[in-house]
């Protein structure tokens, strides 16, 4: 069988709904998998759950081969994201582990096959990928947010190590109670600890509060709505483009031809 | 008595707006009832609200048949999911159950009759339509956040069962931990109890905090302006047709009219 | 003094921006004694304060009483809202009440002074009138929240009652309950203890916050953003209009101009 | 050296990306430096730590002058509020202090310096920017919440104060009580203590959360998609402008250039 008719066999099996539907199904029983082993269960159900285990292994093994074999290009197959992270995904899932420490990442990558969904539904790939795309959008803004629990982490600790060493013990500690702080979550316990020493520290925990807050749903809704309003203008042009409907541009066209007849009415004699 | 003169009184009866106010005073009753009977009440109220229940019953039922006889069609009535819905409740509340295991689904099919409110005032049926609309564009959002839950449960129970069986025993108690994270309830406690074994942990909730807050508002805010916008889009548009106002499309037809005048007179001698 | 001057020079008085800041001023003292009765005071202070709340009545009756003279129209005094609560105020105030009972009322009345802060600033008036513009539209809303609370209530109550009757015991605690957990307070502690008799009751809470969380998300957004879109919209066009920049209905016209133009040329011999 | 030739240094030192790059790694070793002395550190590196942190108020000191330096005109410097900041924040530094009532406000400087960060990266200065210019919008919005928050404890602690000192003791304390029902933290604990005495109140905190709620969520989201809408206008605008997309407004310049061709003919013999 030559290479070519490998390739045109694998592309065919690849845009077959069927197979799409079994691997979705075998991504399914594999989460399945995954919760299952999480109960207790007795040692033949383990068994049984370590055997599907492999042939899942296997099965996407196949399934990546066939998409690669499909590919024409080589090259472009390692190009995607997602098909980089499917082939590490089998490969680690192929080495046998016995050692206890490594057998903990074996069921971490496992628990990862899961997302393999993802990169085979297209729906929550596109859903993905737009999330992703916010994401640097809001890079400035988590850097100026972490800014702001810097220097506020800073003082917390110059001020309140002395009353909780366990809330405000170093920098780190204190930029975590100062995200809970954020969450409302016991913030007044934080807060009337620290009153009874500094009596004004209340201004420290609402402007804290104040800022993050209104900072933060300031500048996410911004963005969302910004993304939005770009996305829909974008799509409300298209389908006016489609529906044929004129823009502006099309009526300075007509004006400008009945322009060019005037003039060339006016050079007749 | 004919039926086609059934079909007219019905059909007056119904579109009677006394009919109407009536109905849904027996309704907000039918509440009222509910609400009375979770209070400790005597033997002779108690008696009194039974009847009342009965009556309110017939009175649905009544209600019903005008309606079903005031249709044309009668294989029309079934196909709104609201007909087919205040059908069942009032099947369900004749018959006469005196078991105790079926005198609790007797008391929750009478509670459901307050949700014939939203299918009597047409204000709230559209209210709730559009939210049910909306519902569908979750569908792939609601898919990917299950995704990210079904991971998070996955690990949280891998390496923090140890620690604490009640909140991480097995993926379906995990998951209600990460969606009790989710809503920031306690969660410093379920963090700081995994942070005396796993110093790191904390980049655990943080991740998924930031990752489930951060896409729950990203794409609900999306969902819902998106409709709004779409809907307000429409409106405007039907609002200036209705006003009279020109469209684009209106001036481009007045220039092709401008242009083909010209081009008639060039055609003159 | 004629009647027509006294409405002159209380016409006078009433439009000097002194006499505003004085009674703003005024205002400001009210709210501040208001606050700085909550504190422990001495004898004399309390004397003190009492003489100047007095002064204060007496002022604002001087400042009702100039701006009555000086409406042109008695009768419109009582057609503004703010007006007759500004008069209500000081009618009450000036009531001399010792007992106990009443006196709380004259201390309630004293505290709503400081709305007279609102009454005052135009800009707090427009702001809150806005506020009280979107309301309406919230409720239908509101009461669809309500019968999805009064459902989950009494469902709530028929299964719970037995389990906590401090949190379940009428259908009235249940709603303030239900209240409690959608805004994810301790909310928890609720469930885990229905939990403990009803396994699945996970789900009674899930799909209450999901559908509380949602709905009000939903449409609180929804109003909000449609009731902004509007106001720009208008206020987009009332900039274009007072720029002089073309609408669409003045090019329309500019055409039909145009037209005219041409049929009277080719009406020409 | 001459004043010209100085100024002309300072500002190609200015301009140097990589002196840019420098300063941008100083503020981040300041950053770390001030981070590494929240934790238990030796004498070794806490006199390593204090000789950097010298040598980082020259580089800084340095720095300031070669911009100050590289000012065409020097009164301009004054002018911005980062450079003042800056300037502050670096002669501040200066200061040698041993007290230890002095020595605190030493070390706040040195954490203030971290919002030198702000200063230099101009996407994060664009970014505060714009978030300051959101605020005085806010203005109104707030004197209005305060106005409530206000009132509400007022009346608080008129009713609550017997109940609970530690809460309701003055109109202060029952302000930061009110913040904090406003955030939902423990808010229950302290409705249930005042519905023993006064069993309606929990109308009290109902009401004021959706005042609060609702007033903050629409005042909030109404600004920022007020301002966003605005921007968005504006640079789609300027797209389009660039791209050469006629406007309505070339439109009517194109007929009304029609029509004067028209009447030039109609006025030709």
């Amino acid at each position: 069988m030559s290479i070519t008719q490998l390739q045109e066999i694998s592309a065919r099996i690849r845009s077959n709904k069927l197979f799409e539907t079994f691997v979705v199904s075998i991504i399914i029983l594999s989460a399945l998998l995954i919760g299952a082993k999480t109960y207790e269960i007795n040692e033949t159900a383990l068994q049984l759950i370590t055997a599907l285990d492999w042939s899942i292994t296997f099965i996407f093994l196949f399934e990546i081969v066939v998409r690669f074999l499909a590919e024409e290009r080589k090259a472009d197959f390692f190009k995607s994201g997602w098909n980089i992270f499917d082939t590490l995904i089998v490969v680690v899932s192929l080495i046998p582990i016995e050692d206890s420490e490594l057998a903990l990442i074996g069921r971490l990558v496992r628990i990862f096959r899961v997302l393999r969904m993802v990169s085979i539904v297209p729906e929550l790939r596109t859903l993905l990928n737009s999330l992703l795309k916010a994401l640097p959008q809001l890079g400035y803004v988590i850097l100026l947010m972490f800014i702001i629990f810097y220097i506020y982490a800073a003082v917390g600790t110059t001020f309140f190590r002395p009353i909780n060493a366990e809330l405000w013990g170093d920098i780190a500690i204190s930029m975590l109670t100062l995200f809970r702080v954020m969450t409302f979550e016991d913030w007044t316990d934080v807060m009337y600890e620290t009153m009874t020493v500094y009596p004004l520290s209340w201004s420290y925990y609402m402007s804290f509060i104040f800022l993050t807050a209104f900072a933060f749903l300031n500048m996410v809704i911004g963005i969302v709505v910004g993304v939005m309003e770009d996305e829909h203008a974008a799509e409300r042009k298209a389908q006016q483009a489609a529906d044929g409907v004129p823009t502006i541009e099309d009526l300075s066209a007509q004006i400008a031809e009945l322009k060019a007849l005037l003039q060339q009415q006016q050079q007749r004699p």
